[in-house]
């Protein structure tokens, strides 16, 4: 399976998680709010997080086909799957429209950021609404269980942010901290999108709802550290982004820690005294940084991880039958490593 | 049963609602998180919402005490039911920590504002934390119905804080409008609380939720309205607010809407071209606009509306057995009518 032929395969489930999206939404009253909302969920997103959900489902009910059933797809009731596949895509938009008020975003994805376009005021309640309204169809559709699930990754991700904050400003950090913060901010949903699918009917035994955890997970924390090696080594044609930025905003990443924690005690106190500088004086090191973390391996040592991430996540997925469906998570899974944006 | 008696039997239930909160918020890893938490609700607040919960859950039970069982305390198990209680004042806890943001509030209860104490990011995340966290109790303990009624509630909240925005700076609103706007800020979470309390342990029949459902929206709009009384009628040591701060404000309640819907043209309209000046301007004005409401009933009306509301209340509860419970419900609400802040 190639590229175009994953990207194939995905269109239709992208198309009817937006049917989805746009019917449940349709019943919001207010016009603003209405807005708001569909502003922020109707941005051009992959729906990376529903699509995970959809195949971890598939992935489990193929072990148990009765006679009579077709396909996997014909065995999980569709209306409701999608419905719960969309919870983890409100409560994206929900903390992103939240971040976006935080940083005081001015665009998201090459357009106007919500906080712009209508004011802090809408965006904070837009973005409250949704956190409900997901975490009510969570539990409506699979139960308390997962909405318990739900909950504590949301409670994760806070905590995560707020670890964050607390060593925002600090130039020298470990290795663990970033995993911790990416753990919570980016690893716990995707892991409870992948979890949800094995919860939804009761598809998957507990080993199995574990191998989900630990795809999602893994797949959550490659999908981050390739993030942080495009903003060094991306084409911002392609990425959108300025090459470098977040070395100019001081947020460090794996690859600038490593090179930091492996460089000599000079070149390592060179750099330091550029990050304690003013952003706009950053910028104008940014090759120089790029030559540091090259000369002592931030680049390659991120890659590597990201590659050994990436087979943890599939190693997970052999306790599950070969189906379309695994065969789908095992291409997403290595699409992370060659994407380049 | 005098003011008094009424508070020495709800003090120690406050007591342990706080407890049963401390504990729970005792579980919060990150340090600053907690203490943003903590800052917002432990701040002096009466725990009306919880003790509502408790109750009505209470008047619930009442009706069906097995033999074996001496009091209505007994009957329902109290740990689960004052943690189920908290969900409300998390709840309530959120959108104050928002409205906070979005007002730009310098305080709250006589105390520095959170967002001007931590700064935005930090409250932002926490209103967030505790949304999350009073979604996933209420599933915990009282199922998926409950969880999906208090999205309901929490999504009427902002639906009608959108309905407030579109009509703020409108200085001629229908009495329609403002109860539209109560109905959905204030009674959907207060009847939610009562419900909640109907809902524990299957403890309430269809009936008795739907009473509970009309104690809690009566009660809760009877209490906004006395407070928009309070806002103008109000002794400023004891509400610790300044009279007619919503006049200046130019926000437009109950007294002065009926008022402005009474007077003749010609003095109407200059009530509108003062409510039009600047806020600044408004203040010099404030007696004037007393006497304007005086003239033309703003105030008796309101008032009438406050007692209708609470009678309404206190009727809805005649399904229920008598019981200390059904009596403290009564009498809370016929308190709503006499606290002077």
């Amino acid at each position: 399976m190639d590229k175009d032929e994953l990207l194939g395969i995905l269109q239709p489930e992208s198309t009817k998680i937006n049917q989805t999206m746009k019917q449940e939404l349709a019943t919001i009253e207010n016009p603003l709010l209405a807005e708001v909302i569909n502003y922020a969920i109707f941005n051009g997103g992959k729906r990376f997080r529903p699509i995970l959900t959809i195949f971890c489902a598939r992935a489990c009910v193929i072990n148990k086909i009765p006679e009579g059933f077709a396909t996997e797809e014909e065995l999980v009731a569709p209306d409701n799957l999608y419905r719960l596949a969309t919870v983890f895509e409100y409560l994206h938009g929900a903390s992103l429209l939240h971040d976006d008020v935080i940083d005081n975003a001015e665009t998201r994805r090459g357009k106007t950021a919500a906080n712009i376009k209508f004011g802090i005021t809408p965006v904070i309640l837009a973005g409250d609404f949704l956190h409900s309204l997901a975490m009510t169809l969570a539990g409506k559709i699979a139960g308390v269980g997962l909405q318990a699930a739900v909950g504590q990754a949301i409670c994760a991700m806070i905590e995560a942010e707020f670890l964050q904050m607390q060593t925002a400003g600090r130039q020298l950090l470990s290795e663990e901290n970033y995993f911790n913060v990416l753990r919570g901010k980016t690893g716990a949903l995707i892991a409870t999108a992948c979890l949800s699918g094995g919860i939804y009917e009761q598809g998957a035994d507990e080993k199995q709802l574990a191998a989900l955890n630990l795809y999602g997970n893994a797949l959550g924390l490659a999908f981050q550290v390739k993030d942080d090696l495009l903003d060094y080594l991306g084409d911002s044609g392609k990425t959108g982004k300025v090459v470098g930025n977040d070395f100019v905003e001081g947020k460090m990443t794996l690859p600038l820690i490593h090179a930091l924690n492996q460089a000599p005690e000079k070149e390592k106190n060179r750099l330091l005294a550029i990050l304690a500088d003013k952003p706009e004086k950053r910028a104008d090191h940014i090759t120089e940084a790029c030559d540091f973390i090259k000369k002592y391996q931030g680049f390659s040592y991120s890659e590597e991880m990201a590659q050994n991430l990436v087979e943890t996540a599939v190693e997970a997925l052999d306790i599950f039958s070969d189906s379309q469906a695994r065969n789908i998570l095992i291409k997403l899974s290595q699409y992370v490593l060659t994407r380049e944006k």
